[in-house]
């Protein structure tokens, strides 16, 4: 096999599959059966060392069957090796079937005696061993260029580098990867030899076979002397530190010391290294000892068929080097394999008083990305970095740990907020730092990504708050890895692809669509597959675009989007109020095909939602297929295929599919992916995201992912929409409370955002608490009770919360049915303040649980909604609008029925009434409108008018955002 | 100096100066005066070993003076190592003033005497020496955690390791940069000195002093033999290796051998390791044998004050230790220095017929981006990956670089061009492939970002084209680093700004708008920064807010923007004509404020054209800050500061900022950054790109950039604009031509988008490709000589050019005063196919250059407008609208007159009409119109109307662009 041969093979392979995987993998055992068919490959007679006298040369330790070809008996110790070796192979590929120990022999020149014996072994054993020819004279660019390519091969275990000396420059042997480096030559795998660390390097083979043969002989060596010569650098050094460590001590000297005489008189064994001519008289060694002559190159055309030192010790190397190929390759499928973490926690040393969040992130480092990825056992190869702080891992993870059992999932919802927000985003923090800096229990947080509308606008950052966020908050809360952005873009490339089709439509004759549409290119047409796609929904099974009758051209070539029934807006992660309702296509080369439409915020997009729930990136792709952007005149649904724009969208996306990874003040992980808005979405963070640190942090580990706005919303929603969609089953909900909104709901005065606090909040007030914890927490536990996982109560403790209200909280909470119920000082305190929190979860988890889902999505939409109304909400029943009615009709008729629900109802209140506080009761909910996010998935219910477009304030946050430009420092983030 | 003090040392450092840099940069020599002043500091008798009996100790060679402290006297060799390492101090302060070696000494437990002799040696040294203490127990993390910590610090130069044996564990030494491994224990570092190949790592101390004292020894102690006693793993290893190296043979030996004394009685040196109670007899040792005793450990509180063998082989040792800090530093100025290039290029096979992009690109393995930064001399903290392929530059580079001399700087530019386009883009990336990996030239493109619009629109891909490309095309074109998201986000937050902005100044009272723009926070009012600047820019020279008379408080709350003259539009990066125009605040929410505006494809933006302008973070902000968005009804310019958003702009492009790196088909590095329009703006890449890559080539290197449209446009913008901004100076130009563009030019047909090529353009034609020569080719030509800058003419060869055709474009080009004329087939041979132009590129740019700008910006702007349009587009004159005189004479009077000129015109011919082709004279240039982006900087006159938002056509890209979910391939994209 020379290198053309193999070269093109390997781009061959690579272009039959170009998935990640060996270059190799396509090619069967790689050695040509050497050996019987091949006289070049001999057993010579005894060298001339020990070819005489009475000195036993490890000769004697090879059997004494001469020129037959059956290792095992003729070679003690080479069949030794071969069969261990071989029993490994057996072991790895019981456990990983399909596996293939790999070597690939990097050789300069004409094949040689050492190829073909390491090949013969290599075979032997079953390692596949596969041989890259370069030029006698290649350069150290192309030598180094093969082994790049070596290194990212994952189904090459190790590398030999059979090659002139003065090729393994200092840049070649640091750039085969250690983990390949068989030979054990790299400086650091002799660094970690003379260490005496064998945990990641190799033992040089050479050296192996040595020792082997020093402690096959006959008298134990064990104390005794052994005596090498000549020889230098680190083959020698690495046989002299495995001699001394086994118990014998070691002379060294050169080949011209004057006292060499001596010195062979009085060892037990002479190794003899590096000898080319020179030599020791066998009459100066003592009569018991062992003469080992190593010689790193055959002379393979000598053709003779006797045994001698220097092939046989050829082939005991090469054993050992399969050998090694082997533990490499076993190695990597530990690697493969889940690993428990060893996270290293960042200290925390909180203030008094607490600065602000930008101060506090600032003053913590955060570890780089990829330490924390290795920390938690993601590969190298699951990452891509994006900076030093964070990055987005790969899929692949899953088929990687597709047989790890998953953790426990945790969820964190909260009681009916007030418009200050109740902590969930801290909590959930909060409780990470405890779990796994504290208790040193694996735990992942799973968030959402937040709108950079907010942060620009009233809210500020939301990456937790005090000493419990994720940092660097600045980077968490502006552009990230860019997944809102990309959003943004397919779902703006939907908008103007409906309007620019609508024009175009408006505007031209069948068959100018269809020709422009099915161009022809070189005089033939074809449809697209995603112009097939549709014709294939529209009943036309053809695939020849000259063979359509004129009906179904203009079938095809026309949407005809009715204007009035388009559902897709478009979207922009700026507040900006005046998008809200617009006019577009004003300008005069729009023909006039002016229409009234509007801006969402970017996160209240479709695809979000479709990011969300999607859990690949074809279940991603197919969702985007299947959005319905409107309805045409004949009342059909149209989707982006439709549009032929679908895969275009999977293109924009298929970054913002994978997870991006950050960490907390405390260096624990965390996951930051998706974010759906709450109301007309479901809000909640990725099924991907969930999934992933479901994997990651193993059996005992757990994942605390959050779900927007009070339980009745967000936990609802994450019961019947994302766990169905996920296939995940909770284990349980964490429900945080404030005392401030415990009050409100007791009957408090009303709270709203700027205004001061009224006194009732800051003093103590215990029959408020009790009044709040009576109605609306124990209705929020109830409903968590009704999919039947247990409630943790977290009361996020604030500077104004007296003793008393704690403990009054903390006991009412248990009464109304609370597993448990703790304080938690994480915002001031960090993962230490949490630590209560987090016992009482790890207890709560461990409780069976009887999860199900409130409703089977087989009932009609009618009854689900009525479900969620009358069981969650407290309503005595719905009352629907004609338009509601008329909707679920056509949803019906469309065959959108077995969706489940999304309601869009105020976060404000149990009811659809936002100063009904605490639990009502005796309301009847009324549904103005019913829609679809067909793509996502569910039916989303409108109770009362939801706003998808924040505004500006007349003082927006940005006031206050400025950047040094010396120091790249941000301020005014909080 | 406890661990306290240092700890809240080092906090406080960073609180006060938060910028990159040591933590320790703000402490003086580390190590208090001990020797004199510390009477723990002691001088012990001879050692047990070496008190009596013949043999002489190396206390021999330590000089007679016993219990004095003038090192240099009492002890040579010490002496002779810390004036030699003082000397090498002072080298490296002379060239890099204000350099300070600094060794840390990681301690666990008391001080003890050997940190006490590396403080003293170190002091006298003059390098600084900070001890951090830990707890006796602590743990490995801790140890870790300041080793990660050490190792990001650029002020440490070496780390000592003064930590219990049972601490050094393989996590805590593989922790260690190997860079600061001054004690030379890392395997690594190991590693390296077994293998001889000192160029990286240290030798270790101890090893050091032992072998200095064998060698300071009276009989010389070449060839003669070394006993090692005891000891082992690397220290003995270490020292054995360089014995051997220095020409001495080694023997080794345990303490407790039986043959130990015959070994002594026959050994030249002794050298005693880790010898703890045991001893040899002085008797047994010859009586010339020099004795070496060596003990890690010092008793530090034995008060006696004579030399010993141990403490004097520990000053020894810290005097090594204190060298090895000096050659880490040195190492590290070293590395902040200009590095030649080592450029790795990568192999290319071109196939014929030639495959489509994407396949191409998809075929090429692109080398790790980190990978290749290091080949161009990047450090790796200047780099920010995202993802394998692509990276982020970091704009430190230029102040690391500052005095290393540019390369050469060449433009390319092209003739005017058919509707179809001339290939500037893969002339560019053709000839840095020639540069780079084929004539081994440094070399480095610069090009514009392209516009995810057109991607899915019309036009495709913008990564070049064929084997000239930049890898992977599909992250070329699609988010790249997210610059254009950025200036998305940043361009719509002041569009939002805008309108909420007027929306609340129609709702309001100044009272209360003055109340919530700087609102009562615990009862004090204070104007935020950018509040202030607005202050001063209406001359109200007030800090305190309750100061303001009610005048004050309306002018400062009232920007009273004039609705009808807001020139701000909002900016989507999709292709969405229906946004061209459009209606405002339809919504009730918005109380009637409705108006008419429009969108623009982002790249229009003035936040583009400031990207690619700015030459530093600070530059960029105050322009952002500048920009005008309209004007008020008074008729005052209202900027972006006056909204208060241009702090949070910066915020938005604080990474836009820096450069990505990525690279071509042959792993040449590549600039990707900004990208603003050719007619509104100046279309041409950044001046920061350019500004990297001139000092990254360095002296002898080239970097090409690109310039949008014909010369007439980008390069004359390049010229009189980008240049003048940057003040970098060209020294060449490439000229590309075409030979489908020059019979166009020479009378041929209309050549148009989509329509078959008329078939002059397909068969042979010299009329009309001389007629193209003589009028298209030579204006442009003469408008690069109007700058004074030698053009080579690069004709991009095409299948269907003809050799006469070939031959004759380059004898006219050159007639016609190109420097030169080559033709190139980069698109079908990749850098090969370029490499005669690459040699008339060096050839050109090796001439003396006599740069000079078209006009002086002091001119009047009508005087600057008719100069570009008589010698630039050969123009009789010009001729104003009344619009554009009374906009003129805005612009004057509000002190805009000195910007440089940003003519917007047809890139179809070099006057106004895009049917007059070749070099129409004889016309009168209109001015429809003229605007400003103050903030970019410049004004532009429209001659005629602009399109700022592309459409999409009937059948868009996006039909063919898909996503294989299973192997994540794109297709479609070209």
């Amino acid at each position: 096999m020379k290198l053309a041969t193999i070269r093109s093979a390997c781009r061959s392979i690579r272009a039959c599959n170009p998935r990640p995987g060996s270059r190799f993998s396509g090619i069967p055992r790689g050695c040509p059966p050497v050996g019987t068919t091949n006289s070049r490959l001999t057993l010579r007679t005894a060298s001339t060392a020990a070819s005489s006298g009475t000195s036993p040369t490890f000769t004697a330790n090879f059997g004494k069957q001469h020129g037959e070809d059956d290792w095992s008996e003729f070679n003690r110790s080479v069949g030794e090796v071969v069969q261990n070796t071989k029993e490994a192979i057996a072991t790895l590929q019981r456990r990983n079937p399909g596996v293939q120990p790999l070597l690939v022999i990097l050789q300069a020149g004409e094949d040689d005696g050492v190829l073909e014996i390491n090949q013969k072994i290599a075979g032997k054993i079953g390692v596949n061993a596969t041989q890259i020819c370069l030029a006698k004279n290649c350069s150290e660019d192309e030598i180094v260029e093969e082994l790049l390519k070596l290194n990212d091969d994952p189904g090459v275990h190790g590398v030999f580098l059979h090659l002139p000396p003065a090729s393994l420059t200092s840049r070649v042997l640091s750039a085969l990867r250690p983990e390949k480096d068989v030979d054990g030559i790299s400086d650091l795998n002799i660094g970690r030899l003379v260490r005496g660390d064998m945990s990641k390097g190799f033992v040089p083979p050479m050296a192996s076979a040595v020792l082997d043969l020093l402690g096959k002989h006959d008298a134990p060596l064990k104390g005794k002397s052994v005596l090498l010569v000549g020889g230098q650098g680190p083959p020698r050094l690495a046989l002299q530190c495995l001699i001394e460590r086994s118990g014998m001590s070691v002379q060294t000297n050169h080949w011209n010391s004057k006292n060499l005489k001596t010195q062979v008189m009085q060892a037990d064994a002479v190794v003899m290294l590096s000898a080319g001519n020179a030599d020791i008289l066998p009459s100066w060694a003592r009569p018991e000892a062992v003469i080992i002559r190593c010689e790193p190159a055959l002379e393979p055309d000598d053709d003779i068929i006797e045994l001698s030192s220097s092939s046989g010790l050829g082939y005991l190397t090469a054993a050992y080097r399969a050998q090694n190929v082997v533990q490499s390759c076993s190695r990597w499928l530990q690697e493969q394999q889940y690993r428990p973490w060893h996270l290293h926690s960042l200290k925390l040393q909180p203030l008094n008083p607490v600065p602000t969040d930008i101060e506090i992130s600032r003053a913590q480092t955060p570890k780089p990305v990829a330490q924390l990825a290795e920390e938690i056992g993601l590969l190298p190869e699951e990452l891509e970095a994006y900076g030093r702080n964070k990055a987005k891992v790969r899929l692949s993870l899953l088929d990687r740990l597709h047989s790890q059992p998953d953790g426990k999932y945790v969820l964190v919802a909260g009681i009916t907020p007030t418009p200050l927000g109740e902590g969930k985003s801290t909590v959930t923090i909060g409780l990470v730092q405890a779990l796994s800096a504290h208790l040193k229990l694996n735990s992942f947080a799973c968030l959402r990504q937040p709108s950079q509308g907010p942060t620009f606008g009233v809210k500020g950052g939301a990456a937790g708050g005090g000493y419990a966020q994720v940092i660097p908050m600045e980077e968490f809360n502006l552009h990230l890895t860019g997944d809102i952005h990309a959003i943004t873009a397919a779902n703006n490339l939907v908008a103007a692809a409906i309007d620019a089709r609508m024009l175009h439509e408006a505007t031209q004759s069948d068959k100018a669509l269809f020709n422009r549409l099915v161009p022809s290119v070189n005089g033939v047409r074809k449809f697209s597959p995603i112009q097939i796609s549709r014709l294939r929904r529209l009943g036309i099974n053809k695939t020849d675009p000259t063979s359509l009758t004129p009906q179904e051209v203009s079938s095809f070539v026309r949407l005809d989007l009715d204007p009035s029934k388009i559902t897709w807006q478009r979207v922009v992660d700026t507040n900006d109020r005046f998008l809200r309702k617009i006019t577009v296509g004003q300008a005069s080369t729009e023909k006039g095909q002016i229409r009234e439409t509007g801006f969402d915020i970017a996160v209240a997009s479709e695809i979000m939602a479709i990011l969300a729930l999607a859990d690949s990136l074809e279940d991603m792709k197919s969702r985007l297929a299947r959005m319905v952007v409107g309805t045409s005149r004949s009342g059909e649904p149209v989707t982006a295929e439709d549009l032929g724009v679908s895969g275009a969208l999977a293109v924009l996306m298929k970054d913002a599919i994978k997870p991006t990874l950050m960490q907390t003040l405390e260096g624990t992980p965390v996951f930051v992916h998706a974010g759906p808005f709450a109301n007309i979405a479901h809000g909640n963070s990725s099924v991907l995201a969930d999934k992933l640190a479901l994997k990651l942090v193993g059996r005992d580990g757990y994942v605390v992912t959050e779900a927007g706005f009070g339980a009745d919303i967000g936990m609802e929603k994450f019961f019947n929409i994302k766990c169905r969609a996920s296939g995940l089953r909770p284990n349980a909900v964490v429900l945080v409370a404030t005392v401030r909104a415990l009050k409100m709901h007791g009957g408090g005065p009303n709270v709203s955002a700027g205004a001061p606090l009224p006194k009732e909040y800051i003093d103590e007030n215990l029959s408020l608490v009790a009044g709040g914890c009576r109605s609306n927490l124990q209705k929020q536990i109830q409903i968590a009770h009704l999919f039947g996982v247990p409630v943790v109560v977290a009361l996020n403790v604030f500077r104004t919360d007296t003793q008393a209200e704690i403990d009054l909280v903390c006991r009412l909470a248990k009464e109304c049915g609370a597993s448990d119920a703790v304080p938690c000082q994480h915002w001031s305190q960090g993962g230490r303040g949490s630590v209560e929190l987090a016992r009482a979860v790890e207890e709560a988890a461990r409780r069976p649980t009887n999860f199900h889902f409130l409703y089977d999505t087989e009932m009609p939409i009618l009854e689900k909604i009525r479900t969620i109304a009358q069981r969650v909400y407290g309503a005595e029943d719905i009352e629907l609008s004609p338009e509601a009615r008329s909707k679920i009709d056509y949803y019906n008729q469309q065959g959108y029925g077995a969706l489940p629900i999304c309601m869009a109802k105020t976060h404000l209140s149990l009811s659809h009434m936002p100063d009904r506080k605490g639990a009502p009761t005796g309301f009847v909910l009324p549904i103005r409108d019913v829609r679809a996010s067909i793509g996502a998935g569910f039916i989303y219910p409108l109770v009362g008018a939801m706003s998808t477009m924040p505004g500006l304030p007349t003082r927006p946050c940005f006031y206050d955002i400025d950047l040094d430009p010396v120091t790249e420092e941000i301020t005014g983030l909080f």
